[in-house]
């Protein structure tokens, strides 16, 4: 951490300073120029409150040089975190592929859908029991009777399941889940996050649509703090002043966060931009970029879904790019 | 609402589309055009789901004419809200001054901020108890003891307090909260809001980071549309480009909201920008561009706040800004 | 075009507008709602100023249905357009790889670049001699020589070559220029695309990096509407929130850009983040998001690069890269 | 400036660094701790190129602690600059007013609106000739005459006059103009700031929609560095994801670039939004903000102006804002 501190300091308050920090066990080093001085701070700077320092008179600035997150940060654990579902796995040169309706709507629907992409090579079933949506008046999901049609897809596939929950008192429920997963909207809900650090269930972390890389992975910083490691890392498009699409999706954001850390990375092109004409180009760009996996909306009849029909698309379209993304993964995973 | 035909439309699927809105009871004018055919939908579409629609083959872009919402909407709600809390009032005209520190940290020191800034003329008593901070290892706030010393503060001077909360299952410890506070973070977090719906209580509901003022008003249609009509707009900066300051305060909000909407709206400069030395500015621009009242950060000692220091004023600063209030406040309210 | 009119409009506004609108040769359909009255406008609205119209007292709002560009829009142009540079073309199925230095520096530089990313596939150089820098005191390129260098390594390889333009004045020295370069921040300076119009040379045309595709589309129609076609639209990255990179890659800004024109669209991997250990990733998501090209900055030795060292590729890097390249433009272009 | 090496940097390297920073006569001070090493460079640090040392294979990150500006800085010219123009004086605690219509279209037109505005307490005249527009279809301004009008006018009221330049090659045409405007597509047109450099005419240098204060303070010192100190800053909304108005004014740009920056700062708030509904409690805002200034769009008839009219306020209104102004600069500048 660099302290950047106001012309002529204090010379009282710069010691006191300076000894409240050693006092935590940081080494204080100081460059003193003609017209401004810094003090750079050695040590286990994790448990230092930035807001702190910046607050004094003296201090003009202060700036993190070590990542905020240590759980999650590829530079303690530098090797790939897999993770094991089922009989499946994520990251570690997998292509996990997460595909089913944005909304369970019917045992027939669930079922049919789940069958269907198994054969094109699924490795997990998605479907939305509790529906986050921006209106009160929109169809808010089946809830638990939806999470009882998962689990009966599940029983006939084999395929995990992967649902969203919204709130803390919803847990119960999620017995049979093999991966809960958090929504955008979710991402800084911290007691939630918390919460889920307790279960010893895989979470599938979506980024706010607005948080920046860091704040994500503070967000699984919460999980992992509470000794779920299990965290995979998704990218679902951020809020950019470009509204030709609902979102941007941020392809950077898979040799980033890999690079940042161990966790899997991967991407949901359904909701990047809202438009399932986009899907199929942006799963191929995501697997290009190096993404552990894509989660994907299909439906067998889009235009009669109960929500988000613009951006799923139908079976036989996810049949075809799922051979496509294959010769994709196998090219870029030779280098 | 208005539906944009795709060219050459199949006319069995149109003749669909149009049965099953008159079946609604919207009606439905068509307007053919050499290249476009445009349908103008016409009655009450507040519980039409525009994804259905635009996700048909026929349709190439679906419209909304009318604001998705009802219950906020100064439309069906001309005259401003008005909500009382103990003696004071928020809207129609009041000046309402909510001030305190950012997290409660001891009995002192919420007594003395609270005792201060009731004296410079503030209305309401601020203070956070649950804290939702980025990091796992920052200080999470005294949680249900710091709603047992604002209690304390609130008996000692009388001043209502506005403190968060950040997961339904603190509910119960809220009796003697007299406006609820929902966190930019939590403005989607719809089970939570669906839960205060059913209360009894004023809500002040922050808009969130990156919501539009559209997303803003479908939140607090959540709350209302359970019942709870006393809801309090805050805006408190949003994510920009910009990031010489943590957020950027978006002051238009204020004419745009109270236009859009009846509720009343106020303004937090604190966390608008995350800088104290530009919360006097702000305050002053808040109230001249006609807000109804700011939510003002107020420490004896910012440098030593547990928490958001540096966005907090000192006592002096916010009793010399509270009278610079009073004299815009009343320039403009004479127009 | 779509007017959405105020509650009760006055009736003689109205039918001066009506009659107005049918002078100009626009069909004009009133939809009469209980609450709404809305105008449908068909004909061709691209000379219809929306403005006009939204400022009348009796209109709530303009929506506009047809896009504001005509020359640039696929409607009216459904086949891709190709572009032909000396033996190259670009657009129709080819895989343009443009690479050279961020700046031209020296002969012995330029020269030895062009022959190492000729052996490795590259099908134009590029390299900047006018150099748009934020600071006036950074290094400005070599301007006037640095075109007389890019001329030596053109003759010495046989690749045509691409360098940017930054003002009006500086077009008499780009004879010997096969491609030339509108930079992001200046693609609205419409007195530069206005002169461009007027050329006979193919121009690639950077999309500004908080600009829409509408906005970059207009642009293209600057210059179309000239009488010059050949326009060749370049992806960059843009400005959001999220700053750990120095801008976000829009992938999705391929498909949506080849969707609603004709025009041939290229990626920028070097600029779109800053970051050189980017650029193999987001290269690969370009071409398997099928983008026809990619411009990329290569230098035997970024780390005394004159300028943006920090997101050039060495040569090995380049070869390694476009040998994959091939091989996902071959997996996508099959579909 | 700060220089973060990655671990266990090649000492080679570092001691080559170490020298190459020496011999520009920087200070450098090591800071080494267990996992890192940080770099304090002290000195002129204005004319190192960042970029440059951010490339070096050992260098993990580069942070600069001084500003990049330095004619511009408010360190190293403590006192407001104060710019003359006609009678009338900018900064400095004078409350500038500059009103007029979008376009120039007539000598009636402007004459009358300039008449009008004089009476109000207008300080200058605005009024644009050459007009950037979005597309080539839209009206481009009179150009030539439209200055001629503008002279026309000042002749009449005695108002200096505040238009816009788009090109190098129009600056001849600008003689009998006060203060060249520079719009918000051109703050990065480096060329063109250079040229305006050279002249000794006030530059009214309006923010990009997308560009920071830095990079706003960076193109004012490209204008200074040329020998013309007379830099006047103008805010005027930037882009953000809202879209309900056209751009987000950034009330905050004024108390934070007055404390970076010497020049005064104005606020333009009728492009701020596109709406004239918000430019009266936008001005408001702006005033009591701090702003030294207010450039609005006053126009007489506003349905019927040729561009930009939905914007647009009648004399009538900037006439009673005017006077609410007055009262609300009196009430902050007491402070």
């Amino acid at each position: 951490m660099i302290v950047i501190l106001k012309q002529n300091p204090d010379a009282n308050q710069l010691n006191r300073l300076i000894s409240w920090l050693r006092e935590k066990g940081i080494d204080v080093h100081e460059t003193i120029g003609a017209s401004q001085t810094i003090l750079g701070l050695i040590g286990d700077t994790h448990h230092l409150d930035m807001d702190l320092i910046t607050a004094l008179d003296i201090v003009d600035d202060v700036r993190r040089v070590q990542e905020p997150y240590k759980n999650a940060n590829r530079k303690f654990h530098p090797r790939d975190t897999v993770i094991k579902v089922g009989d499946t796995q994520i990251g570690g040169g997998n292509l996990t592929l997460i595909a089913g309706p944005c909304s369970v709507e019917s045992e027939e629907q669930i079922c049919a859908i789940a069958e269907s992409v198994k054969k094109s090579g699924a490795t997990m079933l998605r479907g939305g029991a509790f529906k986050p949506r921006t209106s009160p008046y929109s169809f808010q999901g089946l809830r638990g009777e939806g999470l009882r049609l998962l689990s009966m897809a599940k029983k006939l596939t084999g395929l995990p399941i992967v649902t969203e929950i919204m709130d803390i008192s919803q847990l119960p429920l999620f017995d049979d889940v093999d991966v809960i997963q958090v929504g955008a909207r979710n991402m800084q809900n911290f007691e939630l996050l918390k919460a889920l650090g307790q279960t010893h269930k895989p979470i599938l972390l979506k980024r706010g649509s607005s948080c920046t890389y860091e704040e994500l992975l503070m967000s699984a910083e919460y999980i992992m703090a509470g000794g779920n490691e299990q965290v995979i890392l998704c990218e679902r498009g951020i809020r950019t002043f470009e509204n030709y699409t609902r979102n941007t999706l941020d392809v950077a954001a898979v040799p980033v966060l890999k690079q940042l850390s161990h966790l899997p990375v991967i991407i949901d092109p359904s909701h990047a931009t809202g438009k399932s004409a986009l899907v199929d180009s942006l799963s191929c760009a995501a697997v290009a970029a190096g993404a552990d996996g894509l989660i994907i909306e299909v439906h067998n009849d889009p235009a009669h879904a109960m929500c988000d029909g613009p951006q799923s698309i139908r079976p036989e379209a996810f049949d075809a790019l799922a051979k496509r993304l294959r010769i994709i993964s196998d090219a870029v995973s030779a280098k």
